[in-house]
């Protein structure tokens, strides 16, 4: 057996927590070997998780460490694409949560730092690796359902999940719509060319900058195809998160919706559960999304899902805002 | 236009009435010309269904009617042979709910009757009309599934639903378990030669005679093919009517739940209704298999589901009640 | 028993032929007493529905019987603003197939017809008497999901269900998608103030006008509460209304995916069948809003769905077609 | 951390592989410490899944190893009793894959052993420790349904599944339906009073012995509940594990169809995938009760599903068996 990649992971939160899981216990491949937090009592719980990997509060130690091949970034959305530049001059291998950064212009430092310095970067769009969004885009891929023409993609999170604070009116475009605008292009292979999004907030307290909980897209491809895309941070029911594509022929529908496989059949009707947690629906994807992280740094192969499909999604996420923001359609420029 | 056939309808009860209301709005050909019952109310209430349609209270008014060309006999389930008998020396075609008859005794003498008048005989197993049902047996007689290896029917029917008394504790079988037993040769085109059976009664009252309410029934097949019936009258939660039948290559599936094409998403998970009244999952089976009968009876063809049939699925409810009683598996004869 | 009311029907189309068949066989206090096409070949056959139902070829025949109390008008879009007008000054009841006009111009002066004749109108959109449109109200009218915040509908036609030709690129709105808009208007019982539309063209021939087959369409709320809107009039897999409605407590879905109650199990998975055509997914609803205008008619009742709601969802219609044409979300006024 | 359990893995074949994989990489309190096999290579092959882990052809290595606290036992079914008694007389807790052995008699003596030894037992029921089954036991249990009155279990194993060999007609009763019979004993709370059985075979080669593939089985309770088991060893499209339980004011239904989350929609219909191995159905439940089993040893506490509930199931199994040889009911004495 082969080294394992010595991974340092940066945030101690719960998408970090999850990261840890799957490098301590499921991927033999790789080594947990430090986690950096700020907070250090974080730090100190999510370490336990492998025995041998130590706890610190500042990330320059892990960046210093040149036992330390591969580091995962899992902090707030504000730290990413600094961090991602440190990682890259320090030459190690990246994994970031999505968004690879809160602006367009930052993301492009950090993709500048990525490769010049030659390092491998992979981005956290976990759908991608979920097997029913695979499957999809392997129907659509073969032409089963010819051109693609339509899609519906809506994203349900429920009240209780956390969305970093921060980010105003843009902030549910960049965190949450941001994952449809990529599953979107992963699932069609197509480039978008225009975006009208709007949205609203139900919430208790927008906070000075105006965030919004409720949003609504509507997305032009290359093609003349449409989507729309509704996202809503507010489900009282689950998470909740589902795609439809169409061509001419046909169309694939994606999604989970019980849980537990009980039904409750009543005078009252029939009842089940729905999924509630991220993680019950997207915690495969999680670790195969890792797994392959892993693999592509141990194989020196370049991650499928990196730089230039994170800052396509990233472009579309902030032509949403804009339009929002100008109330208007916003074209976007197809890349060469 | 031709001539639409007269029909006399035999009993005024749930049944009658919507057998009264498919010949009188559904179907062109026929005319409800009479309706018959005891109770007086209840025949000119169905009467009253088609203008034109008269009401008494004895049998014999339609038996000796020239005009009326077909009877639907929908009376109690001990006065069907005898009515039968009576239709065929009249000269009328017959329309006859399931079951044929009490005994297999009083079927044959009906068959008896039916064959020596050589009047039409349709009983009226109505799943056989169903689309459901249908294309099951399509996919099965293609060779879709391979030969048939073993079936699972329920039927499950609400606490409301009233049955008639009488009858004992074979009197599920007879009533409800034949059903299940002929919608079984029906899909797999095959005999059955051993009949276990087995019983409960949860009611309040069972009668004198042991009336059962919950019954468990094991089919064995000419062909080594094994099924299993389950039937309750019992259920709160409403009618419930399906099967699976499975071969080597693959199964087919019968059934409904969901009555209206809603559901409620909330914290308390997922729910919708459930079919709750028999007409809700058949009707449209009903009305079709009176179709069948009015138009064998115009083109002076012979019913699909005929005196044969009836007697087969009698014979099996027959052996299912001796099964409980001796608690043992019977035998049944193959008939040549 | 009261005297039927004698019904004018024009328009001997597949719709036609619907309206025709409920009238005289399922809606006693109805009488189809004429049927009007010009394609006289047409109008005969639908006339051959009902015994004593005479055809003719010009709706005046229709218009001055002062024996017919009501018509029912199914003919092409284009005529139904003057025949609404034409009908008015007669003096019968109406029930107009929908759109109301293919112009809020020609709506208002058929409108204002209606309103000085003092005629009832009752305009076809069936959704609103569909078991499971009607439960989903009431679950959101009872506050069950709490404010609604989002929701999204969707139509898909199939590729062989055919559209009336002319009217551009408005013309999906004004078909198809003013289905959605009034549908989202009963569900939610609130009033939109900004829509944005956009569509595509993914057919063989345009047209002049250039006719449009695949919409996407975001409407905003008096309360702030968004909805998307996708419409297709080329699916291969079949007929497919579905709706979901969101608030912060719960959501309702609407849609039926099955016909026939069978699946089939197999080594290449599990299959069964769709909805293909629009009578099978809305029959019962077609019929039970026949019912409710002749009820009103007999009783001198205000239909349900009349001349102000067909407005308003024409408005929206028109609004989605400017924001076609403009590139832009459209302001819709409030009504007082 | 306290010091991991040391566990010998006897039997590297399937189960033993999936056992080793969860105490190697899901159960920290765990430790893989040596896999036997008398195949060689399939013990180094499984011992690989830990560090450390030793592999040996015999388990006389395991049972006299002091550092060795437990024991899995995953072998041949007819080893299963033998092996028991010798750990227990080792003084090893004990987890053994069902059957407890493969006669009743033989079941007594590893019981006694495990008693007179003081040593933990647990046996692999795994259905004990699924989400749904507990779910739905918990909905019984706490009388939602009313008094238990009926009950449908089914098993469908596709036929790539390979079955242990041996054990004549008896053997799908104590390899398969004993699932059934354990897990409508652990649903319902009730113990079985008569077992009526019959199987047939359709295979290519039944064997010397008369092996069965397709089985039907009719249990009554002690209350007069009744239930029915199909079982069948050939299913093409997927393995399949449902059961329904019913009482009088409503059934709980158990059972996953859908693999992955996506579904096909065509001019063929709709259609999606089957789930098809075992371990996708019942693998978070073959990892929850080794991490219950571990749990009980490191606390010293007793397992669950232990000896009286085994002995319990194979009785049943074994009045099944007898039931097909003679061709009637038989009746279960009720324990004390």
């Amino acid at each position: 057996m082969e080294e394992p990649i010595r991974v340092g992971l940066i945030g101690a939160g719960q998408m970090g927590f999850w990261h840890a899981r799957c490098l301590a216990h499921d991927i033999q491949q790789a080594e947990l070997a430090a986690v950096v937090d700020p907070d250090e009592e974080a730090a100190r719980r999510v370490a336990a998780l492998a025995p041998g990997a130590r706890w610190v509060t500042s990330h320059e130690a892990i960046l210093s460490d040149p036992s330390i091949q591969a580091v995962v970034i899992a902090s707030p959305d504000a730290t990413h694409a600094e961090l991602i530049e440190g990682a890259a001059q320090a030459g190690k291998d990246v994994f970031c949560e999505k968004p690879l950064a809160t602006s367009l212009a930052e993301a492009d430092a950090a993709l500048a730092a990525v490769a010049s310095h030659g390092v491998k970067l992979q981005v956290g769009f976990q759908r991608r690796f979920d097997p029913a969004y695979q499957r999809a885009r392997e129907i659509i891929a073969a032409g089963d359902l010819g051109p693609v023409e339509l899609a519906v993609a809506t994203t349900r999170d429920p009240l209780q999940t956390e969305h970093p604070a921060g980010g105003g009116n843009a902030a549910i475009f960049i965190q949450t719509t941001v994952h449809d605008l990529d599953s979107l292009r992963f699932l069609t292979g197509l480039e978008v060319v225009q975006v009208y999004a709007t949205a609203s907030y139900f919430g208790e307290d927008p906070g000075e900058e105006g965030e919004m909980d409720t949003a609504a897209v509507v997305l032009r491809f290359q093609t003349g195809a449409l989507a729309t895309i509704t996202d809503s941070r507010r489900t009282a029911y689950g998470y909740d998160v589902q795609v439809e594509v169409m061509g001419p022929k046909g169309k694939v529908q994606v999604g989970y919706e019980r849980q537990i496989a009980v039904r409750h059949f009543s005078a009252q009707g029939v009842s089940h559960d729905h999924v509630y947690w991220y993680i019950d629906r997207f915690g495969v994807a999680y670790r195969r999304e890792m797994e392959h992280f892993i693999d592509c740094v141990a194989r020196g192969a370049t991650p499928e899902v990196g730089g230039a499909d994170a800052r396509a999604a990233q472009a579309l996420a902030e032509a949403a805002a804009r339009s929002l923001r100008e109330a208007r359609p916003i074209d976007v420029p197809l890349l060469a």
